[in-house]
């Protein structure tokens, strides 16, 4: 028998959340795009290039900033989603009461240490934040922050290789153009 | 066997097409919420609230207002996403070529005609705007113009019932609540 898929109702109740959330967000891009754009881009880079299946890291990287970035709780995201999309969710996210230079020190330092279904979230995540960045700098940001953080996203990624071929070699795609490879 | 439902290659591409084509449109309410968070709840309604599981239906939803809204052609969507969801699409995109006030007189001529599955797109889609009508009053609206809404939206869901029970009961609460019914 073959069963057509759908998307489930919790992955749905995921989206229309991440879409609440984020609601007031908007990505560093010169449009401005909604944030959630950017989640969904994740979740989608997962669905469609990886090709993976497993639906609670799909709702996972729909939340991945969920609670870095609005007021959700990780208490809110296992009573609403389970505790297994909230403990991948808790591995991707970045302790906001630490400064900005540590917390990017300790991404690549907790890297290698983090499950290898948290490692798929990471690495969709830095591939879509490196393609906008290919084609836009970021508000605010001097050419030399841009080609940092090139590098920094290779040391991150580096400690999360033999993952996924097809996530590491389409990065690796990005890291030669900068000559980063 | 139990196969656990995800969401096919195909939803997440229609999802991420719809965020994309809706990334500078914003929702008419005092917090401009990013458009494409009212497409996700017209597909949520359907696949939470009505428990649609027809996937085609649920992608449909998110593309509900994608050739109406922005540059995207029927073309576009057929190409992209076949035939059935492009006629789903079709029949719940009103003509922008016509003045607004004939545009809304045929929503309540046409939408008796139009084929089940639709009907349930449409059903979820006037759902959203009225709850978001019931909370907000959308930016350079005055509140004769939010009742006036109430009053057309209820003409066109009389030409739409009898197609989900769970669907029009939630509308009826709130025409009941805005003492239309």
């Amino acid at each position: 028998m073959y069963i057509m898929p759908h998307p489930s109702k919790k992955f749905m109740e995921c989206l229309q959340y991440a879409a609440h959330k984020h609601r007031d967000q908007r990505r560093k891009d010169p449009q401005e795009s909604p944030y959630v754009n950017h989640v969904i881009n994740v979740s989608t880079i997962l669905a469609v290039e990886a090709g993976i299946e497993d639906e609670n890291v799909l709702m996972a990287a729909l939340l991945h900033d969920v609670v870095e970035d609005t007021d959700a709780s990780f208490a809110d995201v296992e009573e609403l989603f389970g505790g297994d999309i909230c403990s991948l969710v808790r591995e991707v996210t970045d302790d906001k009461t630490l400064e900005k230079q540590q917390r990017k020190r300790l991404q690549i330092a907790n890297a290698a240490k983090t499950s290898s279904r948290a490692k798929l979230i990471k690495l969709a995540d830095k591939l879509d934040n490196l393609r906008d960045l290919q084609i836009n700098t970021p508000r605010g940001w001097t050419e030399e922050r841009r080609v940092q953080y090139f590098v920094w996203a290779k040391q991150v990624v580096d400690q999360l290789r033999a993952t996924n071929s097809i996530l590491e070699e389409e990065l690796d795609k990005i890291f030669k153009e900068q000559g980063l490879l």
